[in-house]
């Protein structure tokens, strides 16, 4: 069977038997329970996670205790913060795990050394990061522009099986709304 | 003397005589009037700009005609519309001069070819995009988070010298507020 990881690169890039080897020897394997963190505002990130199997959230809470939601991660996803990943500085977000989750992470270092060493390999990951920004850049667009209403629907047609996955009041926390408006939206 | 860009990209990686001149080849020169446009909402982006000299917007207008400024770009910063250039779909922005701009730009196709060609190009860019994601999901951050007061003086730490250089209205539509509320944060 083709490694799911091999899958997810191989949608941007084919590699050989030999060069998926040298890649995987670069990531290590790792399980979260629900409610776990893979990683702490205030921390420096050291890791990406590439997301085989769970659900997770990254998020923030301001200064009135409220929590915010910037992303949620599903499989195939990769996530960490990526301010604190790139810049080595103090993460300013959370993730932690929605549900039991398996995930893939590589180091700072080992992610530095496999793209110096293998251009296909940076291609990859440019391509991704690219699409990264493209989901912020709507994100904001959304916040801007878009009513609440409209942003659950976004947001229903962005992450359709996220709404049998997660809670009602993470839905409001990406939202930015109540609870009750959130049912109110619903109904 | 040696050529803007080429400081520009020297920031993260070295090029030979030789490199720089086969990057600057892909590249073409352009000079745009204040209020000239270089992206329309609607169009397909093929196009990626460096600002040598100038100050520009990137925005988009409301249902109600109202224009949201996505972000602003000045000297040494890329620009464009990244998710109509990189996935080649109707651009959602617009993008005009605020001053009158002389710019560099690069082609999808150039790019796609300089990057495949050259993996010091590849890891540039691949920086640049880590870059601006990480500004974008500070922007979300913000807009989430703080206060309009707070996100003036966030904008004023991010870009000290746009307070001399742009109207006061634009300001306020990156802030999303009105001119008088602008006011009133103003003195």
């Amino acid at each position: 069977m083709t490694h799911p990881l091999r899958k997810h690169i191989e949608e941007v890039i084919s590699l050989t038997d030999e060069e998926f080897n040298f890649v995987i020897g670069h990531f290590e394997h790792i399980k979260k329970r629900k409610h776990q963190y893979i990683v702490q505002e205030g921390e420096i990130v050291n890791k990406e996670y590439w997301i085989i199997k769970g659900c997770l959230k990254s998020y923030f809470v301001d200064t009135t205790g409220k929590e915010h939601i910037l992303q949620f991660g599903m499989e195939n996803w990769w996530i960490t913060d990526y301010e604190s990943f790139v810049k080595q500085t103090k993460s300013k977000t959370s993730i932690d795990c929605i549900e039991d989750s398996e995930l893939l992470y590589i180091s700072y270092e080992n992610r530095d050394k496999l793209t110096a060493q293998m251009h296909k390999m940076e291609r990859f990951w440019a391509k991704k990061s690219k699409i990264g920004r493209i989901s912020l850049q709507n994100r904001i667009l959304s916040l801007l522009k878009n009513s609440t209403k409209e942003r659950y629907d976004l947001l229903l047609e962005q992450y359709p099986k996220l709404f049998q996955r997660v809670p009602k009041k993470m839905i409001a926390a990406y939202l930015g709304v109540s609870r009750e408006t959130l049912s109110r939206l619903n109904s």
